[in-house]
């Protein structure tokens, strides 16, 4: 900056969708990776990280979301004119890695990988535009037992980050299934397909009811918007809704139920014996029956999928910040996406994934108040303004022995040091003004028994008498005196 | 993808400058992350993290440079046309963050991140366009000893992440300093100041002859390219010279050439005394003689800097994978910048950072070899096709005892199964064909021991004969004998 500058104070503000984030949302976000990760690694996946950037044409256009500029992507030119897309999930880089370096690889390639992904979507309140997701796939497997892993493996990272059974299901469809019901409702081009899934998908909103209205002649909502529904005969509305409502308590009694609704066409016997195949599988991997829920009204946005999808939710009903009951509900999806990498190469490639929104699902634990609020560091108070060596050494002594620990860096006097350490979250303060300098000892204040004494305490005397949590230690006890503070919180 | 589209292998490769990482080298950055990150938060740091998006006005024109597109920074247009950009470094989004967020922080605000930098540059061998780098910094202190605290910290950085006392220094030197001597040699304009700078830069490189040329009329290269010079006078490049050359081998020594040679500028006394109270906090700050060195030659690119700088160097010489002699050189760096939040609110905020170019480290010590390999999952071969469900039960066995294992999940028969498991690095692999489900037993193959043994083998007959590092075992001490081979390599 030139001294002409002008300062701008519209300028300090960030771009709407993209969360500045403090130490508590970090801490949960980075403990949960590493709760999913460590499981992903467990099943035998290796890290891979492909960066932000890849060709536009590269990433494809599989959003669900096309009304949007670039289709939903953050895109740029480069020098060369090459259009560069950030990645919108780590599916699709994935799926460029393991086509430029298939001869190289081990196969099956397992990897996983943690990392942000950007969507170019409206923001809105709890909506963001820069999010967090963890991933694995298996790249080269075609059988269905490796979509049952990518299922099992979901409910036990589910499980790591603290949902407990009954607090979560994964929602188990297949789009073959879906291939059949939208073959047999007479649903041949892809708007016709999208509109039927898009429907389906809204069971769980608008209820059998709305779903038929909007495979019907289109629904209207409180407010009075019109959307256009898909057009179908009341036969196949029925159709439609058998299947997508032949949900049942059990996998096996809802394997019966669509044996049943899914129609007589190949797609559909092969959707059917797919979940006849994972339903095997889920039992040698010994996945507790509560975890995974075979739902075919579950469809994933994704435009990828060709076989078995996926979806993690949390059930467990939370009251938000205002006290409203809020269901978190998806926390993450995958699926089978043979076509993925023959993109590339022509070669079919099946492979299978899954993906966990770690935003969402720290925004989930936020709500229910399950964050961790960690301890600030050990303020050492300066008495010293124009020489603060001796909180310098203070603080370089208790580092040594491990404990956190900060000299207070700020020029202010007292008072504001002592609030400082106060909002930094401070387990303890140390001081050592002239008079502990002379007899060689410290003054060590305990912050929270100190916070929860003053709460009794009436009058300003009765303050200055008592120094609630305050002790007076020789400087040698020091180290042993604020260990006990800081681990006693 | 519809089945129209035309495979396309030349998409299947990344734009240049962003590499792709694997499993060692993600496992090198992430641990070096760990180590400086433990080092911050034990000195009082907290985390924040401000995402990969700012308006572009709020990074500002800060990087050296500029002779590429939007000034070496990724920017795009949103859709009401504000542009955004990539950030460039961790400091810029923060100022940003400190101005918008000044009223509710604690004074002074002490943070740290760790993430990913975009700059724009020209890509080349060891040079990206995605990098980590880990910072920490202090907002609102004023104070030399916020400074000294950096550099203190960086220091022990270093060590964390493996860099013994001598294979590392930090150099420190001050604006204000170069400020001083700038204004003796009468570079009054911003070019003028910026060609000198970067003629001081070159030291190392060009030694004190190429210098006195770059600081005079100009210099030819051995390729006969020209770069013309700051056009000082013999006794004006004498002076910048003494300057430059004024490093001692203790920093007390240097301080007292510099003494002599800053001049005689208000700028140059400041400078100096910054020195002398970063010597004193040094030592209150307990940090080795080695670990700093004052360095006057130290520059610095980035162009928000108003007071102290600083670099990190590793010194080690180590061998490239050609055997050729490699010097890894600056692995971070940082400073004083008291203007940058100035930028937005028109108050002065004096405020002091260091940052860790993580990904430069990682490689450093990927040429030193000193980069872990992390064992594969024990794997599970898969005998029956039809229906896996025996390798299944056994890999969700062994990682139910805590051990890393998978199933094999292609679809390929035995001996390329044992190449997948030996690719993938497994220290085992666990087999139950027909033979051994009837007797309830299970066959390892220690892949380390046989790897050992198997170079000592001649003939196809006597491998047959001895099965090297290959064990039969009942059922239910399969757990313990795998745990046994993996804990033993």
């Amino acid at each position: 900056m030139t001294s002409t500058d002008t300062p701008r104070k519209d300028l300090a503000r960030k771009p709407r969708g993209f969360p500045d984030k403090r130490e508590a949302v970090l801490h949960a976000e980075q403990t949960m990776i590493a709760q999913v990760t460590e499981v992903y690694r467990r099943w035998g996946f290796e890290a891979l990280d492909t960066g932000a950037f890849e060709f536009a044409d590269s990433l494809g256009k599989f959003l669900p979301d096309e009304d949007r500029p670039n289709e939903g992507v953050f895109a740029l030119q480069d020098d060369d004119e090459a259009w560069l897309s950030l990645r919108y999930d780590l599916t699709a880089p994935l799926a460029r890695f393991a086509a430029e370096n298939w001869q190289g690889l081990a196969k099956p390639f397992r990897r996983y990988a943690a990392g942000p992904v950007w969507r170019n979507e409206k923001p809105g309140p709890g909506r963001f535009r820069e999010f967090l997701q963890c991933d694995a796939d298996t790249v080269g497997a075609g059988g269905i037992h490796a979509d049952a892993e990518m299922v099992a493996m979901a409910a036990e990272a589910m499980r790591a980050v603290g949902a407990a059974e009954g607090e979560f299901a994964i929602r188990v469809n297949t789009r073959r299934l879906l291939n059949g019901v939208l073959e047999e409702a007479g649903a041949r081009t892809s708007a016709a397909r999208l509109t039927v899934l898009r429907a389906l998908d809204k069971l769980d909103k608008f209820g059998a009811e709305g779903v038929a209205e909007l495979l019907g002649k289109g629904r209207m909502d409180a407010s009075g918007d019109f959307t256009k529904g898909a057009g179908l005969e009341a036969a196949q509305i029925k159709s439609v809704l058998m299947f997508a409502e032949a949900g049942r308590a059990t996998r096996a009694e809802t394997i019966e139920a669509l044996a049943k609704a899914a129609g007589n066409t190949e797609e559909g016997r092969a959707g059917l014996a797919e979940l006849e195949g994972m339903e095997v599988a889920l039992a040698a991997l010994s996945v507790p029956a509560r975890d995974v829920i075979f739902d075919p009204s579950i469809v994933r946005g994704l435009e990828y999928y060709t076989g078995p999808v996926f979806e993690a939710e949390l059930l467990k009903e939370t009251l938000d910040e205002k006290g409203r009951k809020v269901q978190i509900g998806s926390v993450g999806g995958g699926g089978r996406y043979d076509d993925l990498v023959a993109r590339f190469t022509g070669e079919r490639v099946p492979a299978t994934g899954f993906s966990v929104g770690i935003s969402r699902l720290a925004a989930g634990f936020a709500i229910t108040g399950d964050i961790e609020t960690l301890d600030g560091p050990v303020v050492v108070l300066n008495f010293d303004k124009s020489d603060p060596s001796v909180a310098l050494e203070i603080a370089t002594e208790l580092r040594r022995a491990g404990l956190r620990a900060e000299a207070y860096m700020g020029s202010s006097g007292m008072r504001p040091q002592m609030k400082y350490a106060d909002r930094r979250g401070a387990p303890a303060v140390v001081m050592a003004g002239e008079d502990e300098l002379a007899k060689g000892t410290v003054t060590i204040k305990d912050l929270k028994v100190g916070a929860a004494k003053a709460k009794a305490i009436k009058s300003n005397e009765e303050w200055r008498e008592s120094r609630p949590g305050q002790i007076e230690v020789a400087r040698g006890e020091m180290i042993a005196a604020v260990r006990g503070i800081v681990e006693a919180g």
